[in-house]
């Protein structure tokens, strides 16, 4: 039901957040379980093409999630072992962190080209004058490059907290005990979380949000990081600047001289949108051993963080990508108050201070 | 890409709030503008069988929205004549409203749905004693008729305040002022109104989003609404308390004893998302004539928030209609503790002051 | 513990939202109930200068809140008879209203100044032609005037929520029930509503939080308002724009040619920060008969809406009452794309469509 | 204006991040850039005693901060030399660093003795049966011990989150370039961290605010941990559950049988307001070189950060260092069908899986 979803989020990032994608990802966790317990299945049952997440969402309404209603299905054909010794939750949070993974995976490699084009756009601009504005006023002089360079080093930031992210699996039971699996529980939860990849955590989460929160707070990261660069582009864009221009910017049909930036108001959008989930996923309280609400609302809240995160960066991918600079505009902007400061102090007014060498920091950790 | 909608949220709704009711109210707004302003349009090119959102999303990038590429599309079928005048934003902010209308409707027939539960249990339950919880602690006697009875309170004046809200159209031209209608522009901005059975505004509201907010708070009053209920239940429903059960409660594979409040959770989960998108629509920073990205965020946070609420609502609904309640296990829960007050102000233990007046006031107010 | 308070809020506005006024907010409250319900009491004791607030939260954490304290004390004072028949939120609910009612009329006050400003900006440059731009790119040409009457818009809408706030007392006894007033309940609570000058609520809303939640929303609309304005004088202030600026602009110590818009600037934290308690008051689930945490986290938070609401109202009446308006830079930026719509349609370069006739809707209206 | 702080907030961590906090904190910020950059100057001038807030405050609106006209007390004191090559934003980001670091040591002190708290609970109950409870429904047996054992993991999370958080100096100069400086810029700007025992930054944030993101998401974390204790401890202290009890818990003075669990009341009441303020921390736009307004919400969005987290934490503290727990109750609440699990499995009633290896887990963990 989410609007318009293809104009704000790449359709490869759509297909890994889908509920196709979950329902691949909770039946990955059934047939991980049975393997990892040694449970004897039909392996042919596991494949996502037997079900349908409509009906199952339908039919799930009476338990509150749809594993039941998958599990009933799968029993069917796979056989009464399925899902021993199992509860709901640990299905779909294990699903949660499969999704996540894997649309994490395409976030960050649209994260890299952004980090790419701002690192070009650093280089080529390293000693480009412009005026560095505050509160929107022309200060003082910078460069382009820095500007661009302190752009990537926002991206490098989300980046490392994006592959710092642990994806743990989970399994704990009815209520975190393991109780059904005897003496086998530890030793079974091992191995379902190697079966995945996944990491084994030291306890169930179940009630414990904090992946879920890291997630959130990376993903929220990542969607500043865009925001940021968006923001900038939007205001260096307006027709009184023009020192930069999207490549392909958005015409009108009505006022064909305007060039939009398009794809920097659609990172912006996607930025809030992903902050509102981020929240969501952030400050739910749950209950005991498992949640009566807030859990079940982090379904769609991940979604949309991981789909709108990823949909800030890859608007901005492709607002760097296509980026026209004017240095000769940003040159021609820069008023004479600009160097004020300059003056007062009896500097040469194409002093820039460290702006070039803090460029090559950003840059040096970014090579690294 | 919402995760499990149909889980969540009524059918009826979600058709409501879909990629194709927002395309059906964007080819209703051009309609109602071509025949407003009097061109001359081949009226069979509205059909919204002509056209696919996905592809307009795509093809809506360069954009920033898929109005571009519909009118594109429409002028070949319908004629040049098609949003002269208009501008993308007048053509969203319109279906914007179209489908906020439309989609509360389902939200208050389901909410007279629950307020008309609430009214049969309160009149039922008018004198059933049980203990009032403060803190989640005994306080005092009252009755679960009383309780009901500001369940429907809640749900009144969440009422009220959808059945208050105005769904003005919007016109106002590339910038608010209508300049391409010539002398005409206010005269063509009522028919356009009127023709979609929407309000004339006083001004243009293309970046003061007050109709948007006000939609967003009213959805925020019926979620909380509902909430208030859902919370209760669960509550009311856990073991230790066991006064009320879903009627088809979830049960659950491994533990088939567990009747989980499982309606009541979802609404609790809808609730959580509803607010998130609220915040998105109440919070934004339009810029000057229209807004560089707060804008686009709008679009699926109002389809969450009406989607979300009105999920909200009609699980609460679901969970009144079929709710058990368990009168003796009320009268059995009360603690002696309980009449304390009572016995130092030399009450009768069964004294439940006003309760039955404040139900009957309710009462009252809901037959109004 | 609000760091700078007095930089973003009115000194008369943080005396109307102080501790010492929720304190003597408490005490009206206690005395009017004493008064409603015909107890005797010495009401020189009800004096806010006999206690400390600072104490009575520390005596109040056993408790949970500082009515239980209080009440102590001022029992020793003034009889026995005080709080009789009350429940501690009875009293913070209802000074909770009397507090915000004397905010908002602060509030208001601002927000009249902050018309009247606007008012005389739409008058004065009523046909004075400047660059209308969308997604911050020039569009066509507008006015200033319809500008500040679209800013004025926005205010009288936020007016017309603020005086449209009910202000309920609330009275309910230990649970809702009025028990301990036996059959004088609801007469002696219409009586203490009307003490204070307050209305008299349907039902208790000890766990209904409606009034709290449209005082709330209210206070978004008048930040949001607020806002607009601010952000679009930001804009507007550019250096390389230039069309406005503050008046006392913040000068810099060393770019002394800085002319910050420090108010805008103010305005525009105000309003974020106010939209987040806004959050806080709208999205509590309260429990049963009375809150958990959801209802004590509601003072902090209404005293910040209140404050940063009213800060950002009062920040842009400064702003605007000394706003310079450049009419020529405001011509000499009109680029001449911005005539291509005109020019198109064969109009006049400077023909301005509706936007003065808008001008004058929204003045008639304010003039109401 | 905070309401009721010391409600809320234990006096230690309020003097932490008070106002004179902050301005300790810019006064050492603005000493230590004289020693960094070799200015002499006359230290006694940097004792707060000699300033005051809210003269700061009401003359810093013209500036929209309090840095400027701070400099100008300081200039008349300490001699022209101060803050020479700095802008506000390096005093005000290097100051809002030192409040942090100093309030988080409170924070982490508090934390602590909750975990040491737990870790005695779950030592001490770490085979004693209860009800687990999923939904709220009891579901099949665990152990208290186990039950305090997950609160423990969830606080050594958060721990884990503070100690990684880094503190940042921040020296930039008007706009990040450090001009002013010459070619001492990148040596004085390590001098400066060093001289305050903060971290020496990549780059200038002023407009990146990751590490304040990374702060308000720890101290979420940190939130989030104490409000899942306080959420079930509120839940086991239901009158009908009783598990567990306050020590010290509430009276109420119409009810004396009441034991209200304020401490983890006011825990999950501090945890809404955190979260909130950790929002507008983590969600701001900032735009070019530093922003107008998101900037500026920070200051009071950290302090009631830093507060409200620790307000929190430390309530939980006092909660649990109090906590009656009722082995007796708890076995006694445990329902027949709890067993149904156990008994469908063949297994031993008393079983309990794997818990009592998860409480050795997380023990061994925190003795790390």
């Amino acid at each position: 039901m989410t609007t318009f979803a293809p104009l704000f989020v790449p359709a490869g990032l759509l297909e890994r957040v889908s509920d196709i994608a979950w329902l691949e990802a909770m039946l990955a966790a059934e047939l991980a379980l049975a393997r990892a317990s040694g449970v004897d299945v039909d392996e042919a049952a596991f494949d996502a093409s037997h079900y349908d997440v409509a009906t199952l969402c339908e039919e799930g309404r009476a338990a509150g999630n749809l594993v039941e209603p998958l599990v009933r299905a799968l029993r069917a054909r796979a056989g009464e072992g399925v899902h021993r010794g199992a509860t709901s939750q640990d299905v779909l949070d294990t699903a949660a962190m499969i999704v996540a993974r894997g649309a994490i995976e395409v976030v960050l490699s649209d994260l890299d080209a952004a980090a790419a084009a701002c690192a070009r756009l650093a280089e080529a601009h390293r000693s480009a004058p412009m005026a560095a504005r505050t509160l929107l006023q022309q200060a003082v002089p910078t460069t382009f490059g820095y500007t661009a360079a302190r752009w990537l080093a926002g991206l490098l930031d989300a980046r490392t907290r994006l592959h710092a992210l642990r994806y743990p699996a989970q399994l704990g039971g009815a209520a975190g005990t393991l109780a059904a699996f005897g003496d086998r529980g530890l030793d079974i939860r091992s191995r379902f979380a190697e079966e995945l990849g996944l990491d084994d955590a030291l306890v169930p989460w179940h009630a414990d949000r904090s992946p879920v929160a890291a997630l959130a707070s990376a993903l929220g990261a990542a969607a500043r990081a865009a925001d940021k660069i968006a923001l900038d582009v939007v205001l260096l864009a307006q027709t009184e600047v023009g020192e930069v221009a999207e490549g392909t910017g958005g015409g009108s049909s009505t006022m064909p001289h305007k060039r939009n930036p398009a794809r920097a108001v659609l990172a912006r959008a996607c930025a809030r949108l992903a902050h509102a989930s981020v929240s969501v996923l952030t400050g739910g309280e749950h209950e005991l051993e498992r949640a009566a609400g807030a859990w079940h609302a982090e379904w769609p809240a991940l979604t949309a963080a991981l789909a709108y995160a990823g949909g800030a960066v890859a608007s901005v991918r492709e607002c760097l990508n296509g980026l026209h600079v004017d240095t000769e505009r940003m040159r021609a902007n820069m008023s004479d108050d600009l160097y004020a400061e300059q003056r007062a102090l009896g500097l040469d007014g194409d002093y820039l201070g460290s702006a070039e060498a803090f460029v090559d920091r950003v840059l040096d950790r970014y090579r690294l």
